[in-house]
C-alpha cells in the first residue's frame, strides 16, 4: 500500500531509527537518587517529602495555589467530580473521544456521562455545537442545568485535552457559566500544555492530571488534583486519606473516604521527573517539527498542531487521514505496527462501549469522523 | 499513673530502647537493586517483570492458585466483592471492630456493611454469635440470605484477621455455608499467618491483601486479590486494567473497570521485601517473646497471644486491659506517647463512624469491650 509504505518511511525518516514504540519514559535525571533516598529514609508509604515537593512544585509549575497528589488519574478525577457535588442519578458532560478513565470516574459517583461532540480545531469539545445542543436540550430550573428527555441534572462539564492540545476553554467557560455547569479539567495529558499562556488544568473549579507511565513524565502510576481553593484543597486531602479526623492515635472517620494518596516511592520518582520537564517538552516540540517536515510531501495526511492561542506539550503526536483515505487507517496501523513503529488510532468514542451505550448522546458528527481519521505516531521524548 | 508507668517500664525493657514507633519498615535486602533495575528497564508503570514475578511470589508463599496485584488493600477488596457479584442495595456482613477500609469497599459497590460482633479468643468475628444472630434476623429466599428487617439480600460476609490473628475460619465457613454467604477474607493484615497450617486469605472464595507502609512486608502503596479460581483471577486483571479487551491497537473496554493496577516500581520493592518476610516473621514473634516476658508481672494486662490451631504474623502487638482498668486507657495512651513510645487504641467502632450510623447491626458487646481495653505497642520487626 502506497500510503502506508511513504507514512513508515516519513515516521523513519523523522525519528532516523526503524523502530520505535509509541510513548516511553526517559530516567536520565535524579531518578535513582530520590528513590534511593525515599527508600534509606523509610517512608515510601503515604506521608513523606517528596510527596510534599512534587505537590509543591506541580502547583508552581501550573500555576495553581494547590496540588494533591493521588494514585493515578482517574482517582483525581473520581474525586473532583465528587467534590463538585456529582451525585447519584447526576448527568456529567463528556467529550465521546476520551479515554475510558472520563466516563468510568462519572459512573464511580453514580452518575451518567452525558457524551457530547469534538471539534477539529482542537480536538476537544466543541463550544458552539455544545451550546447549540444544550441550548435544544435542556431547562433551567432552580438554577440547575436539567435535561429535558430524562429529567437529570447535568452537573459537570469535563473538558478534556486531548493528546495534550488544549481545548476551547474560553468558549467552554463561558457555556459552562451560562448554563451552571461545574468546569472540571481533565488535564490527563496535558502537563505542559498552556492555553493563552495559562496552564491547562486550572481554568475550571478542579482539575486533574496523570502521571500513568505513558505520560509526558510518570510516577509509575500517579495523578494529581489542582485547585485554586483552599477549602477544596483539604477536602481533597481528607477523601484521599480515608477520611480520618486529624487525632494523636484516635481512628475516626468523618466520611466515606479514599484510599487514593500517592506513595512517597513514586512520588519521588515524580519529583525527578518535573525537574526535566521542560527538557521533555523541547524534545516533544523538536519531534514535532521533524515529522511535520518529513510528512510534508506525503499527501492526503496532515500532522494535527497546536491550536491558535496554546502552546501544547504535544504529548502523542496526530497523524490525521483526509477524508478520501480515511478506509485505509486500518491498513495503515497494521503496516505500521509490522513495520516496527508502534502507532494506534484513538480510543473507540466512547458512546459506542458496551458499559456507556446506553448513556445521553449529543449527535457526534465530529467525534465520529476523527475516529476514522487519526493515527497516533510514536512520540516518546526520547526520540530526538 | 503507676499502671502506665509500669507499661511504659515493660516496653522499653522488651525493645531496649527508649522510643519506638508504631511500626516502621526495614529495607536492608533488595529494595535499592531492584527498584534501581525497574528504572533501568522503563517499565516503571503498569506492566513489567516485578509485577509478574511478585504475583507468582505471592501465590507460592500463601499457597493460592492466583494472585493479583492491585494499588492497594481497599481496591483489593472492592474487585473481591464486585467479583462476589455484591450490587447496589445488597448488605454485607462485617466485623465492627476493623479498619474503615472495610466498611468503605462494601459503601463503594452501592451495598451497606451490616456489623456483626467480635469475640476475644480471636479478636474476628465470632461465628457462634453471627450463627445465632442469623438465624433470628434472616430469612432463605431462593437461596439468598435475606435480613428480615430491611428486605435486603446480605451477599457477603467479610471477616478480617485483626492484627494479623487469624480468626475463626473453620466456624465462619460452616455458616457462610449455612446461610449462603460467598465468604471474602480481609487478610489485609495477615500475610504470613496460618489456620490450621493454610494461609488466611485462601480460605473463601477470594482474599485480599495490603502492603501500605505499615504492613508486615510495604510496597509504598499496594495490596494483592488472591484465589484459586481462574475465571476469577482473570476477571480480576481486567477489571484492575480498565476493562480493555485484548487487542494490538483498538481500545476497547467492554464493561466499567478501574485503574487499579500496581506499578512495577512498587511491586519492585515487594519483591525485595517479601524475599525478608520469613526473617520479618520471626523477628516479630521474638518481639511477641520479649514483650510477653517482661509484661509478666505487669497486673491487670496480658499480651494477646494467637490463637489456637494458628499461627500468626503478629503484625500489630495488642495489650489488652482488664475490665477493671478499662478506664485507664487514655490515660496510658496519654503517658507512653509523651514517653516517646507510639501506642494506639483499636480503631473506633465502625457502627460508630458518622457515615455508617444508619447501617444495620447486631449487638455488639464483644466489640464493645475490646474497644475500650486494647492498646497496640510499637511492633516493627526491626526492634529485635
Amino acid at each position: 500500500m502506497e500510503l502506508a509504505q511513504s507514512i513508515i518511511a516519513a515516521i523513519q525518516n523523522a525519528i532516523d531509527v526503524n523502530r520505535a514504540v509509541l510513548h516511553e519514559p526517559s530516567f536520565y535525571g535524579n531518578e535513582s537518587k530520590y528513590v534511593q533516598e525515599c527508600i534509606d529514609s523509610t517512608f515510601v508509604s503515604s506521608v513523606g517529602k517528596f510527596v510534599d515537593r512534587f505537590e509543591k512544585e506541580l502547583a508552581d509549575y501550573t500555576g495553581a495555589k494547590y496540588a494533591i497528589a493521588v494514585v493515578n488519574g482517574t482517582a483525581a478525577l473520581h474525586i473532583a467530580l465528587l467534590m463538585a457535588g456529582v451525585e447519584s442519578g447526576d448527568e456529567v458532560l463528556v467529550p465521546s473521544l476520551s479515554f475510558v478513565a472520563t466516563a468510568n470516574a462519572v459512573h464511580y459517583c453514580g452518575a451518567k456521562p452525558h457524551f457530547v461532540d469534538n471539534e477539529e480545531r482542537t480536538l476537544g469539545i466543541d463550544p458552539l455545537a455544545l451550546r447549540n445542543y444544550l441550548q435544544d436540550s435542556t431547562e433551567q430550573r432552580s438554577g440547575m442545568c436539567i435535561n429535558i428527555e430524562t429529567g437529570c441534572a447535568i452537573r459537570a462539564l469535563i473538558p478534556v485535552h486531548i493528546f495534550g492540545h488544549p481545548c476551547d476553554l474560553e468558549g467552554l467557560l463561558t457555556v459552562a457559566k451560562d448554563y451552571n455547569l461545574v468546569l472540571i479539567e481533565d488535564a490527563a495529558e496535558s502537563l505542559g500544555s498552556f492555553f493563552n499562556g495559562k496552564h491547562t488544568g486550572t481554568f475550571g473549579l478542579l482539575g486533574t492530571l496523570s502521571f500513568n507511565g505513558n505520560k509526558t513524565i510518570t510516577t509509575g502510576g500517579g495523578g494529581a488534583i489542582l485547585t485554586d481553593d483552599q477549602e477544596l484543597a483539604n477536602r481533597a486531602k481528607h477523601l484521599t486519606t480515608t477520611a480520618k479526623t486529624p487525632h494523636r492515635w484516635d481512628y475516626v472517620h468523618d466520611e466515606v473516604g479514599y484510599n487514593y494518596r500517592m506513595p512517597n516511592l513514586n512520588a519521588a520518582l515524580g519529583c525527578a521527573q518535573l525537574e526535566q520537564l521542560p527538557e521533555f517538552l523541547s524534545s516533544k516540540r523538536r519531534l514535532f517539527n521533524r515529522y511535520c517536515e518529513s510528512l510534508r510531501d506525503v499527501e492526503y495526511v496532515h500532522l494535527f498542531s497546536e491550536p491558535e492561542y496554546c502552546r501544547s506539550n504535544y504529548w502523542l503526536q496526530a497523524l490525521l487521514l483526509d477524508d478520501s483515505v480515511a478506509s485505509q487507517r486500518d491498513p495503515i496501523l497494521e503496516e505500521t505496527n509490522s513495520a516496527g513503529l508502534m502507532t494506534r488510532p484513538a480510543w473507540t468514542l466512547l458512546h459506542k462501549l458496551t458499559p456507556f451505550q446506553d448513556c445521553p448522546h449529543a449527535p457526534l458528527p465530529i467525534a465520529e469522523s476523527l475516529e476514522q481519521r487519526i493515527i497516533n505516531l510514536p512520540s516518546s521524548a526520547g526520540l530526538v
